[in-house]
């Protein structure tokens, strides 16, 4: 850091994204991405007709995508929110509504929650999961502080009935409750026909997981219409084009192919409800994912010699060092092909370690 | 807004872009883009093989394309930062830079200044012009602040000479000050070359402007490695995939075909020349200009009169509304025909006002 850096960041330290390392072709289940590319429909929208148009700004407010996404979730399009990816939305949603009443958020859920707490000098009130890692609704009821909830929760894949997040958001009237949906379509229940009856709720969704554009940047929220206005607010004062052209048009196209996503979660719970009942076969412990990932141990090795001794062989997962989940490892859920593949390594290891 | 958003940003007025009114189809001289397609090469690199990718993040650390804006500026790749745009990289600058010195900026310059230090909070000097809308360096000297230059100056395109930016920088040692050069392909010197004898130095570029891709968002700024790892940190807490996977790639082969976007400014050049001396011709003031736009009043007819009159006839042109400039209007430079037209309308204008 230089010696002009501001001391409010003396002590921040900045979230880690998966690594890509770039040695050998891997398998990558360690980002939660999709296996499956965009739909038909998207790689021809995205022709060399538009590409020549790059020259002109994309539209600030991404009118026609916000409309799409308006009439899939039966909302108005002032209920919604678009950015370059939920952490951009993420990020604002702090900035705007934790400042004062300081933040909540599990110990063990997505990282960039803390980044964000410190980013901003917010007070975070860090809640412990149960032990067996469920998130206990009533930890969090009225205690008055920006509340954020992964749910499905991020890295253990477990899913909180909606009745136990409403209880959260209707004891926090005077805090905004944000529910980070990022997983919810392979097999959560969204919080989105809940944003009329509550205006402190914020939803959060993406386009990176189950919409297979990671690489394109597309983020939304619905919420009431207010919320929609101070996240507008924050954007049109860091950066208003922060949604390309491209993006925008890939938005549309997907949303109009549902069907085409909706197939891919179907196969990917699938090859996670596989994926879970062969490591359970191995001994290992798994918890229930509603989520295009698992988070399993094993007591015969650790997580972290799992996790090296599959990049070994060319596979990727994610293991976090934090204590209470460092036997763990968070498998992505890709294609059946790359699962089976994924089992037979960890069989093997297993096999050669004598274990 | 909404009774949850923090009084911080209470008296915040955010930035507002170019028009993109959709009723007719425009000529569009109001967002400073320009006329000319992405190079053939670009088109043809963002092909169904890439979009089928972009299930997969992009490289958070973009190292490909910064190798290549390295080797273009002859710099290390340690000494270039990328983002969604330069009003990113503004964005991080004032939030790194500013907080506890405050930040210095002219009165008539590029309008986000002065929204990004209203939504830190930052105590903002602003400095006048002359009365010729050039700036005075002497202003800026020994001030102790973050500094923010735009060179050329929006939106009066008139430019610095170096040596008169090179004391602002070396008369503030303790302060970063940022050189903001989106303009300067048509015209400018950029002080990329300062950047190891000053390493309170940050040069901040754009893609949207000279290399056509607005659309696209890619702004990177070039510095000492100190002011870029400061940047990097504030990056990866907020969002570390902010440049997508089609926009690094778009860039990358930008940088490769340099000669095109070369031709493409001194066709701009040329282009504001011939607008410059047919306005002057018309009797209308025009500021000298070194970048993609230029800035012009008339004695026989008001800005925003002027403005209006080119609208209803299809062309739109940018006013703005501050005291010191609103009989000025910021007019992009487009192709030659474009200018064509403009001027034959502004023509037309005047004599139907029997002006």
């Amino acid at each position: 850091m230089s010696k002009f850096l501001s001391p409010l960041y003396s002590s921040l330290v900045e979230y880690v994204p998966g690594e890509q390392p770039q040695d050998k072709k891997y398998i990558k289940l360690n980002t939660n991405e999709s296996p499956f590319p965009p739909c038909r429909q998207v790689l021809e929208a995205l022709n060399e007709k538009e590409t020549a148009r790059l020259n002109l700004y994309c539209d600030p407010e991404s009118k026609m995508l916000k409309e799409a996404l308006a009439k899939q979730y039966g909302v108005k399009k002032e209920n919604v929110f678009v950015a370059n990816g939920s952490d951009d939305i993420l990020n604002f949603a702090f900035m705007a509504y934790a400042r004062e009443d300081g933040c909540a958020f599990a110990d063990i859920t997505y990282g960039f929650y803390k980044v964000f707490a410190q980013l901003y000098g917010i007070n975070a009130q860090i809640i412990p999961l149960k032990a067996d890692f469920t998130l206990s609704a009533d930890d969090y009821c009225g205690i008055n502080k920006f509340i954020a909830i992964a749910n499905p929760n991020a890295p253990t894949g477990i899913c909180l009935p909606l009745a136990e997040i409403e209880k959260v958001i209707e004891s926090n009237p005077d805090n905004v409750v944000l529910i980070d949906e990022a997983y919810v379509d392979f097999g959560g229940e969204s919080a989105i026909k809940l944003i009329d009856k509550y205006p402190n709720l914020l939803v959060v969704q993406t386009f990176s997981k189950s919409r297979s554009m990671a690489g394109a940047r597309l983020g939304f929220a619905i919420a009431n219409e207010q919320l929609i206005k101070d996240l507008e607010k924050i954007k049109f004062s860091t950066n208003p084009y922060n949604v390309n052209r491209l993006t925008q048009l890939a938005g549309i196209c997907t949303i109009e192919n549902q069907a085409y996503y909706d197939k891919n979660a179907k196969e990917i719970i699938a090859s996670r409800e596989f994926t879970t009942k062969k490591l359970e076969e191995l001994g290992f412990t798994v918890l229930d994912s509603k989520a295009n990932f698992i988070f399993a141990k094993s007591d015969k090795i650790s997580g972290e010699e799992l996790y090296l001794s599959l990049k070994e062989r060319g596979i990727l997962v994610r293991h976090f060092t934090a204590e209470r989940i460092k036997e763990f490892n968070r498998i992505t859920i890709g294609t059946l092909q790359q699962m089976e593949c994924f089992i037979k390594e960890t069989e093997n290891i297993l096999k050669e370690k004598n274990l």
